[in-house]
């Protein structure tokens, strides 16, 4: 860990006078409080987390901050999807007010992709926006969420659906804070890192399916797959960084995804988001062959490969009854703008040929979902 | 009203992408769906208004956008500082919400200064950011709060400590609207004007000392006072958007007026904050002079001018009984960064002579207010 032979691997963040890095690699909690305050000199700061996050990395958190002569004071909040919400966005920023935190000082997001979204909203508007560190400790988080400065909280309206945009200074993911993660929550976040294959990277898809098992081990080809994963999507939030446009193939399963998660009421015993998303991209390229734009071919190596790693493919093999077809296009419908009969979706002409299609007929996606 | 011959000022504010008009001048609620369905085709919208300007002006408002097709939700929440909170923040999001609007659909802010902030804020983080437009009903907010881009709440921590910059994409102030505002929030108000003439507006000041009875009766005087203080607020704002500088100068008597409202517990029926800003302006050039800065007669004749219209220049005109100078200074202390026991001042060498004064002792202020 010392800073002449640093074993992390850094993936910048180019947005103008807004750029950051992303430091991906082991040990970089015990890192923090050196990298955080050779960036942001003399702040003071926050730590937003949760009970689970907590019991596991605060102490480190608050021992590496104290080293570099960071004052910290911690936020802890009750894990899961009930925290991104009004009552708890409002708990949070009277804590960092009451810690009398300036427009300098930072909040720092420890924790997976609720803690990432509820703490940067935060930050985004505590004194019209404060700085702004993530920690992400899920795969989800480490690859997805924590780049690109969307952040939020759910409404009775829907998920995500209040928030603001506000870059984070500096992204800390540390690759061991994964050890402690469950199985399953690793599986799901594994499902946006094949996603970044299955957009435009086809090589990168390929070597998923070679070296999987060394992914979920850890070790390089973790640190290797999260890297990549932070390039594509630093990528694609360089080129939009409000999502007026092509951040759009970002959401590669998960319309079908969205719907499914609003079908099994975002109950994380039945299905999380990772799996609602494996089996939308399933779904997404299976549509594609019905629709003659891939080949069948394609889909079922995609199916392949999510089994093979332990995500679910299929409505199926969601546990419990699921609505019929008409409801889950209802559902559809509520999530995405539907003009005049025809809705947009990312759709795919093979692996890593995914594209935006507007004007997808309703009753073709129907009549695909009927027939499954 | 016809678009041939239009009896409003435009004042343009400069902000690069984010640019966008004021018109100022008679019947511009009227008006309100052509200017709003010209600049944003298509667009819905929700009206954010309190039930004061709601018995007012709100029927005239549906009316005017519904002739533009403009179809609206009214959303009336509880007038006062009260609603600029988040429990009105919650309920206003949901009712947006509730009414399907997307990004491009508008938020519209109708009533004073707290409709103003809570509204902005609400189209600031509704889907991460939607069209805003302002429609300021009192003369502080056609002044001064709707213009800028500043939003937000208050906490127990204090006022507007949350929220975001969001700028409107037009701001539309009906000068009519004024006639059925008290004369005591009109006085109110104008204290902000008489502030851009003191800041560096010599002349305007001397203007206002001759005119000030034609702007209180309406009229074009009351329209050029109203665009003269909506051009300097939006020449300070464009050249520090984020109030990262000398936007600062706008904060002219707010440091002692803050201090005020705090000690009077922001009740209303005591001080309302136009009144606390007039006795601040009072107290800074007095001293300012008492600091050899700038002349006693310039302090006195910015007394006289203030007294002239009705406003209050002194704390013993605060009706109840007030803390003493010790107190007072703890409140500045809270509002402002206190280093090495300097504050950072907004003094005057005269009349429109206004600077921004760093280490200026907390020895010498509390010294003077103990002379009061
Ligand atoms: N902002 C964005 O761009 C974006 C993108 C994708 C997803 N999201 C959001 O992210 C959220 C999902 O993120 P998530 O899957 O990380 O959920 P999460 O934050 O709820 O974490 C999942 C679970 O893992 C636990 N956990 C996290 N790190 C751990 C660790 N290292 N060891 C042990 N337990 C750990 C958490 O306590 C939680 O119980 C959703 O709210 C989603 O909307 C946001
Ligand atoms: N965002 C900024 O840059 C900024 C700047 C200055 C002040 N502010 C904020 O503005 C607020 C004060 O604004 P305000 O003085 O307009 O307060 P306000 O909105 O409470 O309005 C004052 C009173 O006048 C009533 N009213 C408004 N227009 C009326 C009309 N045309 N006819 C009859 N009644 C009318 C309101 O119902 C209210 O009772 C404060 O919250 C302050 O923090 C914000
Ligand atoms: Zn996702
Ligand atoms: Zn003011």
């Amino acid at each position: 860990m010392s800073p002449e032979s640093p074993e992390f691997t850094t993936v910048p963040v180019s947005l103008g006078e807004r750029s950051y890095d992303i430091l991906i690699g082991p040990g970089l909690i015990a890192r923090a409080g050196e990298e955080i305050a050779r960036r942001l000199k003399g702040a003071r700061a926050a730590i937003v987390t949760d009970e689970n996050v907590a019991g596991h990395y605060l102490d480190a958190l608050m021992e590496s901050l104290k080293s570099a002569g960071i004052a910290a004071t911690p936020v802890i909040v009750a894990p899961g999807e009930k925290s991104k919400g009004f009552a708890t966005l409002e708990i949070v920023t009277n804590a960092v007010l009451a810690a009398r935190l300036e427009r300098g000082d930072a909040v720092i997001a420890l924790g997976g992709g609720v803690i990432g979204d509820l703490a940067g909203f935060v930050a985004g508007i505590v004194r019209r926006g404060m700085n702004f560190i993530q920690m992400p400790t899920s795969l989800l988080a480490q690859v997805d969420s924590s780049v690109g400065g969307k952040t939020g909280i759910n409404t009775a309206y829907g998920k995500n659906l209040v928030g603001v945009f506000h870059q984070p200074q500096l992204v800390l993911a540390d690759t061991d804070a994964l050890d402690t993660l469950s199985p399953r929550e690793f599986r799901a976040g594994y499902a946006e890192v094949a996603k970044y294959g299955l957009i435009d990277q086809p090589e990168f898809f390929a070597w998923l399916e070679a070296n999987w098992k060394q992914v979920f081990a850890g070790g390089s080809e973790r640190i290797d797959a999260i890297a990549i994963s932070c390039r594509a999507k630093a990528a694609v939030v360089a080129r939009d960084e409000r999502e007026n446009g092509d951040r759009a193939l970002l959401n590669l399963g998960h319309t079908f995804g969205h719907a499914l998660e609003t079908a099994t009421g975002y109950d994380s015993s039945r299905l999380v988001h990772g799996e609602a998303v494996s089996i939308g991209m399933a779904l997404a390229h299976r549509f594609s062959a019905h629709m003659n734009l891939a080949s069948p071919d394609d889909a079922a190596r995609v199916e392949a490969h999510l089994k093979a790693v332990g995500l679910p493919v299929s409505i199926s093999g969601i546990p419990g009854s699921l609505p019929p077809a008409e409801k889950l296009m209802d559902y559809i419908a509520q999530d995405k703008k539907v003009a005049r009969g025809a809705l947009t979706f990312i759709l795919t002409q093979g692996i890593g040929q995914a594209f935006i299609a507007k004007d997808v007929p309703f009753s073709a996606v129907l009549g695909f979902l009927q027939g499954k």
